[in-house]
Parts: C-alpha cells; structure tokens; sequence
C-alpha cells in the first residue's frame, strides 16, 4: 500500500464543509509490518484529533490486482480497528454506494464525483490526489445516509443507531 | 472472519516443542469493527504473553472467494502491526512455502502437513482445528527458515538482520 487518503467533514449552518484532508505515506523501503504499524498509529492519531461522530471505510469488493487488494484489505482493517478501539460508529460503503450517494448513480465517472465532490464543499479545486477525493466522497456519503440509517433504525425499533 | 489460529513454537533441547496454540474467534453476531478489534486485542494479548522472538504471518495470495480473501488480509494486517508494535521481526510465508519447509514439498496435502506438523512437534494426535495445524506449521517454517535467513543476511553483510 503506497497511501491512504482521508477526508473529515463537517455539516455547518452553510452546509458541509472540510475539517481536515490528506494523505497517510509510509516510506517504500521500511518492511510492510513497520508501514502497516505506521499507518494504524496515524489512523489512531487522526480518530483522537478529530473525534468523528462516524467514520466511512471503502468496502472494497475485489477485482483486478490480486496483490493491490490484499493491501487495501489489510489498510481498511486498520481503519476500521482504529475506529472500533475509539468507540466510534464506523460504516462501510462500496465505491457504487459512494458515488451513488455522491453524484446521484454507481455508474459515475471519477471526474463526475470529484467534480460534485469540489462543488458540494465548496472548494476552489478538485482535492488532489485523488484518493484525497474519494476519501472526501466517503464522508459526504456518511453524512448522506446517516438520516436515512436513522429513520430505518428508529422504524426497527432502535436496534444499532450507529449515530 | 469467523477465526484465527495461533501457534507459539519453542526449540529445546530435544527439538521443536508447543508453548502455546489455540484459535481466536469472535462472536459472529457483532460489527465487523468489533470483530477486528477484538482479534487485534487478543493478537496483542499473546505477543505481550508469549514474547516470541520472531512471528510469522501467511501471505495469501488470492484465489477463489473475494469475501474470504478480504477477511483474511484484514486478520492479517492485524497480526502484522501487533508483531511490528511490539518490536519483534515479523516474516510472511506463502502456503506453498510452509508446505515446502514442514513436508518438504510444495503441493503437499492437508493431511501431510498436519501429519508432519504432529510428528515434528511430538503431538498425539493432530491439532485441531485445522487453523492450529496451519498455525504451528508457520511457526515451525520460521524455525526452519531463521538459520538460513541469518546466513544470507550475513553474507550480504548484516542489513535487515532480523533475528
């Protein structure tokens, strides 16, 4: 895994807007254990700082390269671990849901969603790189589907109420 | 992930011998994230315990089920960040390399190996659950494997030198 990318928002009185955004890098040449160490203690670091009400992790349904999602299944084991162990309520949403949620259908193009991405925040520019967008993507969905969840689980009769 | 299996392997006097084994489940009924957290606890847990000198991990390389295979990254992230925090070198062998240096080839049987892994260590009977065997057979790999790391790491003139 070469970087992971987050994004934390917040909704104010004009909307939603960005609280903090980046990108985790580790050092290519430490041993994966050591990045991996690096990545959960900055996913930790990150969780205490900023306090989420809720987190969203990429539920990645595997494809193409074999060795890319084994790292990215091991990086959202991290997170979701990180959050857990914060006692936060921590959601995941595949890339379908998110753009779903985000530029209104799973067939979006990642140009689409960075586009809405830029818009619904009211950013000047598309967050660059990339990953920095998608991470966004996944806190605008959060924030999207969080009144949903609710209503359903109230409707339930309570259950979870993860928020 | 439904479970974990461990295995701790000490060398004595009269060869390879069992310090502990075991299989960490988590209830099925809860979140992913707690389930995660939970192993990643219990994996701290037993390095804090058992102190090994060296851990190693199995690198899966993917196949069949996409759900498994994004499971078992998760656990095994997990286990390499507890190994890493806990300052012990971590190594990560293939199936086909456990098989290769427990029954010394690489398309060896289930039943092979567990049938080696019962011998090697002196056991009545075979481990169970499987995820035991699978676990002790690692632990004897690393054992077989550490003289030869050392000397490799020694010709090329120390480097990594991890145990």
């Amino acid at each position: 895994m070469s970087r992971c990318g987050y994004g934390c928002v917040e909704r104010g009185t004009g909307g939603l807007r960005v609280v903090a955004a980046g990108v985790i890098t580790t050092a290519g040449d430490l041993p994966l254990p050591e990045r991996l160490a690096e990545v959960a203690r900055e996913l930790r670091g990150l969780v205490d700082e900023l306090r989420p009400s809720a987190v969203a992790v990429e539920r990645v349904l595997f494809q193409s390269n074999a060795r890319t999602a084994m790292s990215v299944g091991q990086a959202s084991g991290l997170a979701l671990v990180a959050a857990a162990e914060a006692g936060c309520p921590v959601h995941q949403y595949s890339a379908n849901e998110v753009k779903c949620a985000v530029a209104g259908y799973g067939a979006a193009s990642k140009a689409q969603v960075q586009e809405m991405v830029t818009v619904v925040l009211g950013l000047p520019s598309p967050p660059r790189p990339p990953d920095v967008a998608d991470a966004l993507a996944l806190a605008i969905c959060e924030h999207t589907m969080a009144p949903w969840r609710r209503s359903v689980s109230a409707a339930a009769g309570g259950g979870v109420g993860a928020l």
